[in-house]
Parts: structure tokens; C-alpha cells; sequence
């Protein structure tokens, strides 16, 4: 085992009806919130009267920013700044999946930065200070409301950029399954993929951890089977339960334990894919992910085969493992070629060339002109 | 799912020479440390002089307190109190196992409160304020390293307690497993019986939580292939490493996610042979659990067939898991039945008596006069 750090200051309360306790903490933090929203489906659905109830019974002001965008640009960010700042904003509260959360972030250290927030999210600058966020999770997705990270992009430059900091764990997270009930099938479906490739991620480096390498194939066997159910039966309580907290763990920090901080090389790939067609992320995980198997198979044999014996049962190899996998993201809709989201062969040179401009980093299996050209190729 | 909160603010530091972290967390605390140590083999191995010069370094002052025993006691405790208020102490560094860990937790809020600590202990008053704790961790059993827990014991009552509370979560925990390779075999054995109970505490209650059920059996997995590494080869640094973490994970709340808080029934049990017999606690808990499963069989049937095909294969059923318990057990030293442990057949009354005294609590699978009979019977 490698050496490492466990820590998470994020506290979460999980399950049904868990958003009563956010006025406590809404009160705490001080008098003044600012809301952060996406396309405002959390307006129609009960959830936003929930946290506004939450915050009149404990006398906290609130402004509401709406509009955060699936694939969250800086620009936002930076706007919502402007209102936070205005309104004398003390605290944030991210009510959506990842993309508010993560601009929740964003804006949580934009705050505090003169200049707009792209300069910390890019990595020019370090954030210093930050607002208090508490999370609203209405997506099984990204994990990233137990976590430091956060993604934004920035479509001048096209370029996606993950960021993170100690500053922006948040506070406390609010995870009621009931709330993602409504979440339509497609980003259910992209939500689990994202949530399977977080697990890959971490799970394929070089490194072996046997008890984090355990609870990765723990989680891909459970993603498999709840996944199927939370398509096939949206309203299901346990199904929804599974999921959420199969994503949060998944980036937690506990697959993370004894290893190097996983191969990150996918994501950066898939995040070329998204800005240059704004394909949701998870979509892009699920028709990368099989290619980079396919392509790194040698490296990652022997742990492709440990994952078919415990998620396949005894006696199952690599080769079943893949095709499981693909089957699978088949059986909940979630795309394994780029033709299913409609990227012809002749974008190649173009992907190619984003990927090369913004070179993926943090893979322990090196990408590079040649290895994009080979992966692009297994995706038709 | 039930519903449940995740959360835990340790900041815990794993691998090789991290106690070289110590100094810069120790000044940020203040300038005046106790240092809490057990029977003091920590000034002969080394690991006392490493956190010192730290100490030094940072021109942290620093007393010592010596000889807290393997089943602690409150009086020692007070003492210790003393000492650190005479001291006007900021912080407490407590070097050792769980009994270390567990004292300084009580000394921690037994410096806030007037009279004796185990007003607080036993749960007749709620502490108000801690002092913060450093951990140097040198034997993996108790989890306490990362848990809000500690268990005390009264001799003058016959009462061993265990009590909690989040003040007294360790600020940072330095876990190197290099500290763990001096620890004798019977020790590390204990320490592997008690991590093992741990983790069966919060399986078992009725209550499915499917990734917490999931990571149980990998624990148990991994403490039966690395508990029978240590004890051969006690320098080998993976097989140190992963007892020590799975023992971390075994008690930091990974287990009890979706879950009711675990059946604590065994643990209660012990607590009445460790404070009539001086036994180890992880010595008492590896002779009673077999015999729990016996008489609870019908009701964890189910569950302990899970736990057969995870850890020991397809096809394989509850009765082959307690056997392969047993077996594993004996591999390790680590005593299954009372005899082991030189209790003769003729303190039966004694024992129930102790027990009904201080009625096991936190069971869901009730326990009384006639079970503590019947699973007695079943020590021998």
C-alpha cells in the first residue's frame, strides 16, 4: 500500500426527508444565501419550496441564481459572483447535481478572487478563502457533494478543467433518494456511467490497494445491478438509494485509500468530447471507457480479470468483463460508440487536435497521439 | 437503505514516516502537550523519541504519562487529568492501542468537567468541551483512531462502558505500519479477533445495506488472508499495512452506512469477561462470537451465507463460514473457547451474573438470562 491521507470534513445526512435539518445549518453559517440552481426543474418539482422553507423558518435572506448549464461555464460563475457579492452572500446553497455544485465551488472561491474565477479553476492562482456551500443532490453522479473537486469549462479556450481545493468540501450535504425520482432516464442512465468510470479511475492504476480494490468491484457489481433497476423503475426507493450512494462513495475518497490518486486519462479524453459537442459527461464515460480497456488490455489484464471473478462470479476473465461492461451502459441507454451521439468519422482530426491542445493528464498509462488515434478507433 | 449520517472529521495520515506530520499539527494546536503512553514499550522501540523530537522541533512543551493498562481504568484516568491541568496542557498525544486512545479521549473531556470522569463515562453526564488529540497508533484493533468511541473500565463497579461523543473525534491520526512490527503475536492476534468483531457487530443486525454488507465481507476476507500474515511474518510491511487499515475502516462509519448502528450484543458480553478475568478484549470477542452465531443461527442464517460464498466462494453456506471463523481463529492463536483463557466451567453464575448486572445493551437479537446460558454453554 501506497501512502496516503484520509480526510473528509464534508458532513452527509442521507435519506428520506434529510433536507428538514437545513435550516440548522442554513443558521449557523449566517443570515444570507444565495441559491444556485440549474434549468429550474427543481421550481416545478417541490424540491426548491423545501429548501426556501427551510431557510424562512430560521429567518436566512435568500437570492436565487438559476440557469447553470450541464456542462457549467465560467461565465456563469462569474455572474453569480457578481450577484453573491451584491447581496453580501454568507453562505451557498447548491441545489442540482454536479454542474451546480461544482459552480457552487467555483463560485464559493470567486468570491473571495478579483478577476474572474477561470483564473483558479484554470490553475493560475490558488483559491484562498472560500464561502460555506451546503449541497441539495437531486443526481446520482459525479460524487462531487462529498468532495474537493469541481469541474468547469470554458468554451473561448475549449477547454473542460478539473480544479479542487480544501476550501470547498461542503459544509453539509443533503441526499433524500426521493429527490432523484425525477431525474429523467437519460441522466439517470449518464449518471451511473459517471459513477462506474469514477470507479475505474481509481481502480485501474498501477497501484494495488487490496481493501480499496475490493470496494471498487463491490461498487461495479452494485452499479450493475441497481442501475438496471433505477431505469426500469424510476420511482423505485431502494434502487434511487443504492445509486446515490453508490456515486458518492465512489468519489469520496475511499477507493483512494493506499493508492496514487487513480488514472484520470478518460476523463480528461472524455472532457474534449463534451466541450467540442456538449454531450453530457457521463454519455462520453461510457464510449471511452470500453476503448481504453481495449487498448490498455495488457496493462490492465490481471485486474480486468479480478473485477470479472467478483462482479461476474468465479471463473469469469477480462474479455467477459468488457463485454458485461458494454452490455450493460446497452441495457440502460447509456451510449458505447460515438455514433450513438451522433459524432461522425470525420471528426476525428478534430478531436485529435483538442486533444493534443489541452494534452489529458494524470494518467499513469500514457496518451498520446498515437494511443488517441487507436482509442478513437475502437469507438465506431 | 435506512436513513444515516456519514461523517467524520479525522484527518488520518497512512504510510511510512508520517509521524514526521506531527510537529506542524502540534503547534497549531498550542504550545503544552501530554503525552499519554501504556506500559512504555514505546521508550524502548523508538516511536516515543520520533514524536518528541517533533515536539522539539516546534518547541512544543511536553510531559508524560505512563502506564495506562490494556483494559483502562478510570483512575487512571483522573490522574492523568491532573497532570494535564496542572500542566495547563492545549493538547493531548496519545502513543499506543486503543486502551491509550480510549484514555486520552476521556482525559480530553475529563479536563473540561469537575469531579470524577466517569460521571461522563457512564453516560451520566454529557461532556461540553475536549481537549484535541493527536494519535500515534502502534497496534491495529480498535478503529478508535478514527471514531468519536472510547470504553473505560470501573473496577470498583464491575463495569466496563463504552461512551462516546464528537467532541472527542482525534484531530489527526498518524498511522505507520511500520510502529505495529514490534507488537507480540498474541497482541496483534487480539487485534485482528477485534477488527474481525467489528465488522460482524454492524453486518449482522437485521437491517441490508448492500455496499455496507458488501465491505464487510471484504474485510473479513482480508483479515483472515493478512491476519495469518502478520502473525507469520510480523515485519512484513503489506501484510502490516492492511491489518492496520482494515482495522481503521472496520470502526470509522464505512460499515454502518445505510444501516441501524450495528448489534453490539457480543462486544457487551465481553466487556463482563475482560472486567471479571483481566482478559484482552480481542481474546474474549473471538470465543464468544462463534458461539453467537450458533444460537442466533436461524435468525443470520442468510447472512452468514453471503458472507460464506464472499469470502470463501460460490457454494459455500453459513455453517462453513462459522467453521472457517473457528479455524482461522486457532490459526492466529486467538482463543474460541473459554478454557483458552483459563475460565473454568464452574464461573457460569458468576459471568451471568456480571452480565444481567449490567445488562448487554445496544442488541437487536435480545439477550438474557436464558441466551447467556445457552451461549456459555456453547464457550466450552
Amino acid at each position: 500500500m501506497k501512502n496516503f491521507t484520509s480526510n473528509n470534513p464534508t458532513k452527509l445526512f442521507f435519506g428520506k426527508g434529510v433536507v428538514s435539518k437545513l435550516g440548522s445549518f442554513s443558521k449557523k453559517l449566517g443570515k444570507k444565501a444565495i441559491i444556485m440552481i440549474g434549468k429550474g426543474s427543481v421550481k416545478h418539482n417541490g424540491i426548491l419550496d423545501a429548501v426556501t422553507k427551510q431557510l424562512i423558518s430560521v429567518g436566512t435572506e435568500y437570492v436565487l441564481f438559476e440557469g447553470i448549464k450541464s456542462n457549467p461555464i465560467f461565465q456563469d460563475v462569474d455572474a453569480c459572483v457578481s450577484i453573491a457579492r451584491e447581496f453580501q452572500a454568507d453562505q451557498i446553497i447548491a441545489i442540482g447535481g454536479g454542474s451546480v455544485i461544482d459552480s457552487a465551488k467555483a463560485v464559493a472561491v470567486g468570491f473571495f478572487h478579483d478577476g474572474t474565477v477561470w483564473d483558479i479553476c484554470s490553475g493560475g492562482i490558488k483559491a484562498k478563502e472560500a464561502l460555506p456551500i451546503l449541497c441539495v443532490l437531486t443526481l446520482a453522479a459525479t460524487g462531487t457533494e462529498m468532495n474537493m473537486f469541481s469541474v468547469i469549462q470554458n468554451d473561448e479556450t475549449g477547454q473542460k478543467l478539473g480544479w479542487g481545493s480544501d476550501l470547498v468540501y461542503p459544509k453539509v450535504s443533503f441526499l433524500d433518494p426521493e429527490f432523484t425520482f425525477s431525474v429523467p432516464k437519460t441522466y439517470t442512465s449518464y449518471g451511473v456511467s459517471d459513477l462506474i468510470a469514477h470507479t475505474f479511475e481509481q481502480y485501474f492504476e498501477p497501484t494495488s490497494s487490496p481493501l480499496s480494490d475490493h470496494l471498487a468491484t463491490d461498487i461495479i457489481k452494485l452499479a450493475f445491478e441497481y442501475g438496471k433497476q433505477v431505469i426500469d423503475n424510476p420511482n423505485d426507493y431502494e434502487a434511487r438509494s443504492n445509486i446515490l450512494w453508490l456515486a458518492t462513495v465512489a468519489l469520496n475518497g475511499s477507493l483512494s485509500a493506499g493508492k496514487q490518486g487513480g488514472d484520470w486519462g478518460v476523463h480528461g479524453f472524455e472532457h474534449s468530447l463534451s466541450v467540442l459537442y456538449d454531450i453530457p459527461h457521463g454519455a462520453g464515460l461510457s464510449i471511452i471507457y470500453p476503448a481504453w480497456m481495449k487498448n490498455y488490455f495488457l496493462e490492465i489484464e490481471s485486474k480486468l480479470d479480478f473485477m470479472a471473478q467478483r462482479v461476474l462470479g468465479e471463473g469469469k476473465k477480462a474479455q467477459d468483463f468488457i463485454a458485461a461492461y458494454e452490455s450493460f451502459s446497452k441495457s440502460i441507454d447509456s451510449p458505447t460508440r460515438l455514433a450513438h451521439v451522433d459524432i461522425k468519422a470525420d471528426q476525428v482530426d478534430k478531436i485529435v487536435e483538442n486533444l493534443i491542445t489541452n494534452k489529458v493528464s494524470g494518467a499513469f498509462f500514457e496518451q498520446n497521439e498515437e494511443t488517441y488515434h487507436k482509442m478513437l478507433g475502437l469507438m465506431w
